[in-house]
C-alpha cells in the first residue's frame, strides 16, 4: 500500500517526502497507522551516514506508538484498534540462547534493526517510523496502556526508556540503591525518571548548572554538576552503580571513582572517539566494573511500558511536524531539547 | 630481637644485608619463624621505587611460609610450632563494611600491607619476609595443610594463588563454565591450576608458542596463542570469564571479543602504560562488563590454602638464595621463570 513517509536519498541530501511501500501484512503481521514517532540521536547519525552503512533510501524512526489497523490470520495478541508500538526491533533468528531467553537484542546471529536492515520487503532494507504506516511481525508489536492523551509522550519508551530500565534493573536498581545517571537528555531524563519510580536514591549528573532545577523535577534526589571536583569528591565510593547516557567522549574515571565497592558503571553509548583509557586500579582496588547495555528485550520492553503505565511515566517531549525535522536534528546536536522531539505523523498528510 | 633480612636503603642500591628488630609479639600477635619467601613482581617494583612511596630501608615479600616460634597470651588460633603463612596484608580497621564482610582486601579506611604500610613499628613502616623472622596478628595469619615438603611451593599461594582464586570464585568459574587465563607467569601459572580444579573448562591464552606444551600440562585444556588471529577468532563469543593477569599494556578487545553475552573480563594487574582505550561497542553489544579485582580476604585465601591442600595445588617454583635475589628480577622481567621464584631464607645465614 502506497505509503507517505520522509526519509533521505544520500547522506548530503536533507530529508524530504517519499513513498514507500509496506509489504501487505503476513500470517504473523499486525499493520499499524503510526500516530506518533519519537527522534532519537541515532536517526540523525544513520541517516546522515555518520555511522557505516546507511542504506538509501533511509526512512529512519525506531520510537513508534499508534493504532492496528490490520492484522494477519494467524495474529492472536492484536486486534484492530489497539494502541501499539514498535522500538528498536522487528526481527531475531528466535532459536538462539539468547532469544530464547527473552533476549533478542542480544541475538547471536543478528537481530533485524526497525530501519536500515536487510529484509525481502522493498527496497530491500527496513525502513521506519518516519512513515503513516509500518507492518511488523506481532512478536514485537508491544502493547501500550497509557491514556490516549499521553500517546506521544510514550513514543520515546520504545527506546530511549528501555535503553535505561534495562540496565537499571538488570543491575538492581531499587530501594537502598544510589543509582548515578550522568547526561540529562533524551535517555538521561528517562534514567531519571524510571530509577526514581524504581525506589532507587537518585543523583542526577550534569555539566550544566543550568539543569539542576530541571534534574530535581524529573525526580533526582540530588544533583552533582560533574564539572565540580568538590560536588564530585563528596561523592566517592558510594554508589552502587552509575548509568552513563553521554555518548561523546569522556573521563570514566571521574564516575569509576564514585563507585562503592563491587558498582558498575553501566554505558550506554558508542563514543565516535574513544573515551581517555579508564584507570584499571579504580576498577581493582574496589573490585568495581565498566559494562555496557543494549536497548532491552522485547519481554522487558513490554515489562517497562506497564510500569511506566502504573507508575504515570512518560517521557517529556517537544512536538513537531515532520517539516521541522532538520531543524530538529541541529538543535538535538545542540542539546537544545527538552528532552526528546516527538514527530506527529499527521503532518506527513500536508 | 636482632632479626637477618635482606633490603634496600635506596632506589637506585641493590639488596644487601641488614639486621631488622620485628616487635616483640603482643597479646595477638604470632611470631613466625619464616622459612620460604616467593618472589612477587610487586617486590621488584617497589624496592626499585618504580611505583610511588617507597620507603627505605624496604626489605619486599609477601609470600611467606614459616613455622611459629611464639605466640602472645590472647592468641587462640595459633600455637608454637604450627606451619603457617602471611601474605600481601598485616592489618586492616577491622570496622568498616569490606572488613565485616572479610574482604579486608578493599577495607574502606586503608589496610597495612606487608611491607611499605606505616606501621608503629620500627623503623616506621612495615617490612617483608626477606627476612628470618616476621611478627603479625594472629588475624592475618593464616594456617597451612600441605604437606611440609610442598612448602616451599605453597609460599606463592599467598599472593598468586590468592589474586587468581579469589576472581574465579567471585565470576563463578566451576563446571560448565569457560574460562580463559591470559598471561601463564607468575599468576597466570596458578590461575589455570585452580581454575582446572575448580571444574571449568580452561583455555591459556600465551603469546608463546613456546608455552603452549607447558599451559597443557599446568591443566589447560585448551591453549590459544593470542598472536594467531585465526585461533583467537574460532573462540569468539564463547566464554563466560577470563581473567587477565597481564600487567603490561595490551589491547583488552582482542579477549572482550572471546566474551559471550554478560562474560566479564578482570584485570588483576595495573599497566605503566594505560592499555589502548577498550571499544565501548563490545561491552554494549553482548553486556560485556571489565572488572578489577585484588588478592582476596583472609577468610577467602584460608579457603584458598585448603582448597590447593585438598586438590594437591602448589606453586611451579624456582628455589634460590637471597643472594641471587637481584639475579631472580633481572630474569623475571625478562618471563625466564617457570613460574616463580622463592627465597630460601635459610641462606640468610650464610
Amino acid at each position: 500500500m502506497a505509503t507517505k513517509a520522509y526519509g533521505a536519498h544520500a547522506a548530503d541530501r536533507p530529508l524530504e517526502a517519499i513513498e514507500i511501500e509496506p509489504r501487505a501484512p503476513g500470517a504473523t503481521d499486525v499493520q499499524i497507522d503510526i500516530a506518533y514517532c519519537g527522534v532519537c540521536h541515532s536517526d540523525l547519525h544513520q541517516v546522515r551516514a555518520e555511522w557505516e552503512g546507511t542504506l538509501y533510501p533511509c526512512v529512519p524512526g525506531h520510537e513508534i506508538v499508534g493504532h492496528v489497523t490490520a492484522v494477519g490470520d494467524g495474529v492472536s495478541g492484536f486486534k484492530v484498534g489497539d494502541t501499539v508500538g514498535v522500538g528498536c526491533l522487528v526481527d531475531s533468528c528466535q532459536h538462539c540462547g539468547s532469544c530464547d531467553e527473552g533476549l533478542e537484542q542480544y541475538c547471536e546471529n543478528g537481530f533485524t534493526l526497525t530501519y536500515n536492515s536487510p529484509t525481502e520487503d522493498k527496497p530491500g532494507h527496513t525502513l521506519g517510523g518516519y512513515a503513516e504506516r509500518i507492518v511488523v511481525d506481532e512478536k514485537f508489536v508491544l502493547r501500550i496502556s497509557h491514556p490516549a492523551e499521553q500517546l506521544a509522550a510514550v513514543a520515546p519508551l520504545l527506546c530511549a526508556g528501555i535503553t535505561t530500565y534495562s540496565p537499571l534493573k538488570h543491575w538492581g536498581a531499587g530501594p537502598g540503591k544510589k543509582v548515578g545517571i550522568v547526561g540529562i537528555g533524551g535517555l538521561g531524563h528517562m534514567g531519571v525518571k524510571i530509577a526514581h519510580a524504581l525506589g532507587a536514591h537518585v543523583v542526577a549528573f550534569t555539566t550544566s548548572e543550568s539543569k539542576r532545577q530541571d534534574a530535581l523535577d524529573l525526580g533526582a534526589d540530588e544533583v552533582v554538576v560533574s564539572r565540580n571536583e568538590d560536588e564530585m569528591a563528596a561523592h566517592a565510593n558510594s554508589f552502587d552503580m552509575i548509568l552513563d547516557t553521554v555518548a561523546a567522549s569522556h573521563l570514566l574515571d571521574a564516575f569509576t571513582a564514585l563507585l562503592k565497592r563491587d558498582g558498575t558503571l553501566v554505558l550506554v553509548g558508542v563514543p565516535d572517539q574513544p573515551h581517555p583509557s579508564p584507570n584499571v586500579g579504580a576498577l581493582i582496588f574496589q573490585r568495581r566494573q565498566i559494562a555496557g547495555s543494549l536497548i532491552g528485550g522485547i519481554a522487558e520492553t513490554q515489562e517497562m511500558l506497564d510500569f511506566c503505565a502504573a507508575n504515570d511515566i512518560v517521557s517529556t517531549i517537544e512536538m513537531i511536524p515532520i517539516q521541522k525535522i532538520d531543524e530538529a536534528y541541529n538543535r538535538m546536536q545542540k542539546s537544545d531539547v527538552k528532552y526528546r522531539f516527538v514527530i506527529d505523523t499527521a503532518s506527513l498528510a500536508a
